[in-house]
């Protein structure tokens, strides 16, 4: 059962996992709402049963930033108003642009993505590659075929996955498409080296 | 046909339902955007053909409350903005709080959820238990089986519903979980008696 | 390969179409927010191979405005906020209020739909009728059988296909229904003429 602990005290919570999906937990102490807009918010993921094998697989949490006074936690009357300061992947403004995930030419990625929010929705997109798997609260909108997704939309608490691959050598941003939210952080990179690892000459690849 | 008519007045309209699914209807009087945003709007349900069987079922509308002068309708400018004062469930702020939905453990729910805004995203969400089935504007997105949904994202005039049961007794949220909207009002609880239908003890189930 | 280009200059860029979808192109020139703002950017359409004959096909493009001073370029800042100042259809607000799109009574119409933002939603809705095909992001979300959609919901980047026909002659509104975008210039029109072709009376078709 889920009860609010004192600083210092710890609790064991265990569970069967049931049902397959990517997860968010956080906790349900007043105001919450205060604790997820600080970050106190995670992942869990449970593997669909038929899950195909992938070169590389990463997660990637978007949330949002609402600075308080310096030293002091984040600021609750923006969070209630949704007015924040930045959007974060994995809970730091842009440290995929200066640290971009490695990955080689045609290996195949598979990305899951959860949108703690605490408000902000989510546009996971690529640019220079297309998904051709999508998968979504527990269900798949898209396997090969035909068809191709250019971004995943995904409101507070949803997430699913992305699969992929990068064809040329060369750096690929991933960002939510809701384009204000990228100049405040929401902008991280794929390396793609050459088959040999060899790293790609600057730029970025096309698509 | 759809017209305007006086104060007073009265229209009989008659359809055909011919689609299933969670209609809207509003009027389209100018402003619209003036009628809706006081409440002026509802929800028909049509049945799909093949609708397993439940032991309750629930409509919630979500929409967005704009404060007035006191006695006056709803300010327009405020709609226009989309600077709302509340978010509620089936017009009133808090009111599934206040006097829970009663149900016993383990029984099979059915909830259809309509996002009748005027301008708010839902990102319906019920703390403590998993929907196995998803119904969204007119077709299943998630049947039983490997995978779980944790919210269903509706834009303005979309709707569908979720099928969940509660398997321990206690209290579970029902929310959007853009998580500022929790504390403007869209938050209710499911009351999960037990078995032989003996109130739980106090306190939130947990997941 | 992408790469900036100096006014004037002209680059040819080809591909070779391999999934099927409705897809944004925009430039990725600092400050791209900038360009896709200003209305830089438009769609690809490539059919998917099992499409339906239908006798009318659209695109429409959702994006903001955001104005800036006379004869200068849309101002970034508000950009930056979000704070737009219309949303339009094919860049031009109602221009399709103005200048109806024709059709017949019980023709079969598809209407593309991508939302090129830069920021804003779209649940894109036609006042009269029910989809009973959608398609988005790569795959059907439902085909022609019980079921109907009454809103297409996209986020920045997204896009895909509705399904309808209209059944009585007169006038049938397209809106996105995040309502106060539609007083914003989010506001388009269909005039279904007689079979005969004659033109309807005047007056809203019902729904």
């Amino acid at each position: 059962k889920m009860k609010s602990i004192a600083p210092g005290e710890s609790l064991l919570y265990s569970f069967v996992a049931e049902k397959a999906g990517i997860w968010m937990y956080h906790c349900a102490t007043a105001p919450a709402l205060h604790h997820i807009g600080n970050g106190m918010w995670g992942a869990v993921v449970i593997d669909p049963p038929d899950l195909a094998k992938v070169d590389h697989e990463y997660i990637v949490m978007q949330g949002e930033l609402y600075t308080g006074p310096k030293d002091k936690p984040g600021d609750l009357a923006k969070m209630t108003d949704s007015k924040f300061d930045a959007v974060m992947f994995n809970g730091y403004v842009n440290q995929y642009k200066f640290k971009p995930l490695e990955v080689k030419v045609n290996e195949r990625i598979r990305m899951w993505v959860l949108d703690g929010g605490p408000n902000e929705n989510s546009s996971f997109h690529i640019i220079g590659t297309i998904f051709d798997t999508v998968y979504k609260e527990g269900n798949y909108l898209l396997k090969p075929g035909p068809g191709g997704s250019q971004a995943l939309d995904l409101q507070p608490a949803q997430g699913g996955f992305v699969e992929f691959t990068l064809k040329e050598a060369g750096h690929y941003a991933f960002v939510t498409h809701k384009f204000s939210n990228i100049g405040k952080g929401a902008l991280g990179l794929f390396q793609a080296n050459n088959a040999d690892g060899s790293a790609p000459v600057a730029g970025m690849a096309g698509h």
